[in-house]
């Protein structure tokens, strides 16, 4: 009896006795496990996108995704998630619009949020634009809106990310609002120690009541930079698995197919446009992508894995 | 000069002597002439159709189009009209998103006019139930929305039309905004007899101050049903030409490619799916259509030419 009143005072502890694990710990891997997320960001966004995307989880080694809500396809991403229950799906915020031919306005609507409407009730192309234009305000409605509207298409997220950086590269309140709303949700927001060191801690009046310890904190991230498509993708995703740490690692990819709708929302960019998706979908669809893997003894996880140490 | 004076007496009377011309005289044609509009409805629905709907106009024998404005690729409309200034593009007033996994919601913001967007922010999928949530001030602040952001992506809009006629289905005071607005820019806005029988006539102090004589009235509107589409595209469009009387025929068609991204869009709808616009992109591209043309001594004119006589 003794025994059991001594385990149950243990149990009570258990929270801070498991304090100064790390997040392989958490999650019952050694200390020093090479955690990975394959991670493919803009389902949502075309019909080729979110095809490519699903069938790169399917058939290849991608394991999470997040959506961008106010474009014209998020439908779709709850319709094939329901093929697939379990997949991670999270919700791209995105504040911005940065094709020329294929359009999309604020998902709160435009009369709501006007500072993410142009004249013409898109977004805006680029993060500087959203920063100059939108309030603190404005960018809370919209994340609510997107997060509300993915919901009523079945999607119940398992994680927060921003399209194209604009929540890390704008406003510290459009950070503390993403931060705000997924500790409400109870899920994690991509961050990592440079947002943390860089935004958060200068201005921590602004982040009261946030719980930033909490967030796990990814240690690497892997996104292929223009000179990494010229060079080759083989060779950059390459590198990039072989020099993966032990901690969280996150390689942020697009995958899309290189075929006439792609290529017409793409038009007039020569990055990140569909010949760019299909060397993504080539390589993570790959047997060698998978041997990286398991030569490099990686162990992949998801956001809603993760989050469960939250 | 007294031979010029007459003259210029008779000029001044001018639009009263031609008031009893029709629409065939009006535009210096003999007065049985057989006119005929293609119009190619829906651009910027997908690029799919945009692409086939702009290449019927430059390789078939397309002559008219309008564009669907709160969907995702309008943006692309005002583009490729750029390589076509002249081309005849319209306002397909659209308040109903038909389609399951691609998604639109009103122009004006779902703010402004909730009751024409669901519960997701995506307009309803069919007339009933436009006219079941939408106001008339709603449906007014929507259709000059649509108008203003085309202009803004650069379309100038010759004529007027709806999409699956919610204008025309709906309430009355639909009906009236659509005219008035028409009659404001001075431009046609498609209508026929019945319309103006069946509606206009019955509610004749709503539609006061409106000059309803002033637009042309369309005298047989061909569109492909179900079952023409069963029993094969060729063959009642076939019909369709050798059918057509003096006067101003419209045949209501839907271009596109049966593609990857078109399936997509069009996905567990059985009418008005790619492969039946496939159908339509092949005859009106075809040697027979101009064939029957020339055979059935047909006169194409436009929106902008028949507007021009207003």
């Amino acid at each position: 009896m003794l025994n059991l009143r001594y385990f149950l005072f243990l149990l009570a502890f258990l929270p801070s006795l498991t304090f100064s694990q790390n997040l392989a710990e958490k999650l019952g891997y050694p200390s020093d496990t090479k955690l990975l997320i394959i991670h493919g960001d803009d389902v949502g966004v075309s019909h080729s996108q979110t095809k490519a995307t699903f069938d790169a989880m399917k058939y290849g080694i991608v394991n999470s995704t997040s959506m961008m809500v106010p474009t014209g396809w998020s439908a779709e991403v709850g319709e094939m998630a329901k093929e697939m229950p379990t997949a991670d799906i999270g919700i791209h915020i995105t504040l911005t619009n940065e094709w020329l031919n294929f359009n999309w306005g604020p998902e709160a609507g435009r009369t709501a949020v006007p500072g993410l409407a142009n004249e013409k009730g898109h977004m805006y192309p680029d993060c500087a634009q959203v920063t100059a234009n939108a309030s603190p305000e404005e960018v809370e409605i919209e994340i609510r809106a997107q997060i509300k509207a993915a919901n009523q298409m079945g999607i119940i997220p398992t994680h927060l990310d921003s399209h194209m950086g604009c929540v890390f590269y704008g406003r510290p309140e459009y950070l503390k609002s993403y931060l705000k709303i997924a500790q409400e949700l109870n899920i994690p927001a991509m961050i990592n120690q440079q947002m943390v060191d860089g935004i958060v801690k200068p201005n921590s009046a602004l982040f009261e009541g946030i719980n930033v310890e909490k967030f796990p904190v990814v240690d690497q991230l892997f996104m292929a930079e223009p000179k990494d498509y010229e060079a080759g993708m083989e060779a950059y995703y390459t590198k990039s698995l072989n020099n993966l740490t032990s901690g969280l690692n996150v390689i942020l990819i697009h995958l899309a197919f290189d075929d006439a709708e792609m290529n017409a929302v793409t038009k007039g960019h020569e990055t990140y446009h569909a010949p760019w998706r299909q060397a993504d979908y080539d390589f993570f669809t790959s047997e060698k992508a998978r041997e990286l893997l398991k030569k490099n003894k990686v162990q992949l996880v998801t956001w809603r894995e993760v989050g469960k140490t939250m």
